[in-house]
């Protein structure tokens, strides 16, 4: 169990759980909002555009949260400085 | 227990609870807006087009996390950077 | 306790841990859809049947995060690269 | 403590921990879905087959996240290839 | 601490607590329907019979996954291939 | 620590476990129920016999996932074929 | 640490988590049903004969869950068969 | 640390917690059935006598569970048999 | 690390734990009756006399299974027959 | 790790824990009952001071709950019988 | 690792928890309680005096459950009697 | 591992977790008060001042909790009084 | 496992978790706000501007605690003073 | 493993815990004081104003809580008192 095998396992485990738990913050706020949106449209049907726009540019701002994980999840895979640093070392 | 086996375990593991973890959050807001969107439509007939339009626009959008999980999945699964260096190494 | 068992082990664990969370969410997703279909029905039975599609329609895409679950689920069980690289090894 | 026990353990375990989590959602989904039929039968009694036909459908799309549990834990007991491998190569 | 006694060990908890947590879920939703299917015959005593018939049939299908998971437990108890491959192993 | 001690104590661990977890979720669904019914009674007081006998029909229902917990607590402690196989080895 | 003491640790454990985590469900039902009661009768004076007639069956059921708990408490204490045999095995 | 300590570290540890835990339930029980009982009495202040006399015997009730755990934490500590017997031993 | 430091510190932790999980159930209970009287005696301020009546003998009631804790608290720090014995042992 | 620091590390933990715990209880209790006093005042202001004079009574009583836990906290630092003994034994 | 070392991290440790733990109890009811003083001066202008005097008295009491966890933590870092025995003991 | 280092580390770990545990439950509670506050306004504007004043007054009280947290993170980390004890032994 | 493999695991698992456990409340937060503007505006279309300024701004608010969370991730992948002094020690 | 690695993998994990769990208190406060002021403004629009001023100063009382915990942060990671003595030490 040498050093590389360890940060890779490490990434693994935490770039998947990065994005999964990531994923339940997100995907609940969305949803409220998604169906009070529909609750607002049947309410006001004159104001379904306004609330339309206001709606995806809400959840938008909701998703870039699970974006930040998505993000975090990819560096740790593909772009990981501590994996590089020890394949350089295993390398050299 | 070489490095090796260790790697496929945590590749194992980590895959699985990614996508079982990471579908809850979407299942249940999707649900949600699910629910809501066929009250809305009893309350609203006339606007049963609209709301199934935002509905499904939505759900897409809450739909792109659980998405992400099952990419970081397959990911690990099938084209795991940390699993082929080590494959390499043993081939070599 | 050599490397082919604990791929083994965590395979079997992994592939029943992640169909039963993964059908937690969806089957109460789902369940609080329907339940709210039929509340819709009762105060609308004349849009019995857009009620209805758009329940089963939404259904589908809720009962797609338990699909990827299942998927993954095979996968682990029938058709894993990882059980299968140690089987060639060990077959070697 | 050999490889075929821990195989078997493995898989007694994940059998019984697959089906009786798998359980939960559907039973709480259905028991919410069903509790909201009578409710709608009560409101509406004139609606009382399309509402009944509705649920049982429904109710099948619900279970069938917990046969897909079943079927795991089927597999797992029965048709496990983890255990069969170990098996034949005991037996070789 | 042989084999058998692991198999054992494994086989004795499983089964106890795939009934256990089994009838967790089935007795929540059984209750909760029950307990609207009274409040609807209170609401609509003239399609108490409906109500009645409806609440039974699904019960007896919420009651099924506890059925699965009783049958499981039996299998582990009485019917266990494990266990019987162990037993004949170890008398022959 | 041997065989015999082991079988014997996940027999009386998950014998009591089985019947104590196994009677939150009955206890609490009649619990439920029978509030319900008790204010069923109050509004709608002609169909108090209706309601009365439906509610227990119910609750044996309900009551039967403590039965399956009760029925496998008491096999685990009077008539465990695990038990009995190792009793019959060690006086062999 | 010989097997009488560690059977006889199971026992003591056991029994005690079995009555305490078993009155935890069996107490909430009861309450709830309780309060439910009192509801009912200041909703409806004349009913409260039935209603508590009702009540204290339903209740008697529900305690049910806690007795089954109970004997198992006193079989572990009293009449504990894995005990005996030990005792007796050591008396011999 | 021989038998004895065992055992009395046992008895001590779930005393404790055998009447701990078991009197959360009975406890919040009483205390909902108690609220409600004012709420009541408020309502329908003719009915205090009846409304009195159930809530008590129903507390009485619910404190049994109560009872149940103080009585299995009184003969762990003063009349345990498994300790007697060790003690018994012991002195022998 | 003797039998007497480990009985000494599993009564100190058990004792603590015993009075402070108990504490927690009676306090809620407590707080829950209490809100509602006032609630009820600002309905019904001609009750108020019947209303704190029921309240504080109820509360005495609840407030039975904290004084349990309580007692079993003070049994473990200054009357504990296992320590005693101990202590009897280590003097003898 | 002689056995005086054992007890000591024991009580300092067990002193903190049954203070911090025990103080959740009657904060949350004592706060929901002054939330209600206070609602109760807005609608009878004429009770007031009747409402006022309950609401500390009955906080009192909760607030006991919380003594009961300072007071073990207090004995457990400052009067702690077992460290008592080890401390006479060490200076003897 | 020697004695006086243990007692010191063992102090540290539960001088954060008692304080941070006894934090959220007192802090979730002076909210709650806060919360609603609010909306009983917004109903109830003319009570507002009456009401924020109750408000302060009773958020005081709630406030002394924190005041226990303070003080004991202070305590625990400046007058903690088991350090100090430790600690002539060490300088002796 | 000397005691320097366990002791620092002790100390960071617990400085942590005592501002970041401690800063939940005011953050709620304070949360929820304001949320009634802009609810108050709403409903009476012309207490705005009154509300606005009483709201200050009392989420300072409830930061108060926060503060003591914040206070003993503080000591903690800079004025540990361990810590310094071993530091001046290791610079004796 | 030299040192630089554990700060480099200890970073990466740091980094992953402190983003993803970050996501969670501000986008529940989010989303709770989102949907009461959408709600909000369906109840007063002539606000629409006002309340959708008012929710980007405080969204902007309640996204800085994610934001926090972001950077810290960031500083423990790509600028680690940890990590970079034992870079700095190895290369030296 | 030595006594800086230790310090300063407790450092990284500290401090990325520490920003995370304390940002959930305040993003979910802030979120529900939010949502409350969007209903209030389309409750009472004349006095949006108002409500907005008492909600920003409000939120920065909240946010206060979440700036307490990233200080604590930034002190772990670049101003780590432990972590600079230990430094010294090394370079002496």
């Amino acid at each position: 169990m040498d050093n590389l095998a360890l940060i890779g396992m490490a990434s693994i485990v935490t770039a998947g759980l990065t994005i999964t738990i990531g994923s339940i913050g997100p995907a609940l706020g969305e949803g409220k909002a998604l169906a009070q949106a529909l609750n607002a449209i049947a309410q006001q049907p004159d104001e379904a555009k306004n609330i339309t726009r206001t709606l995806f540019v809400g959840m938008a701002l909701v998703e870039s949260t699970a974006i930040y994980c998505f993000v975090i999840t990819l560096i740790l895979i593909f772009a990981n400085p501590f994996w590089n640093y020890f394949i350089e070392k295993a390398g050299g």
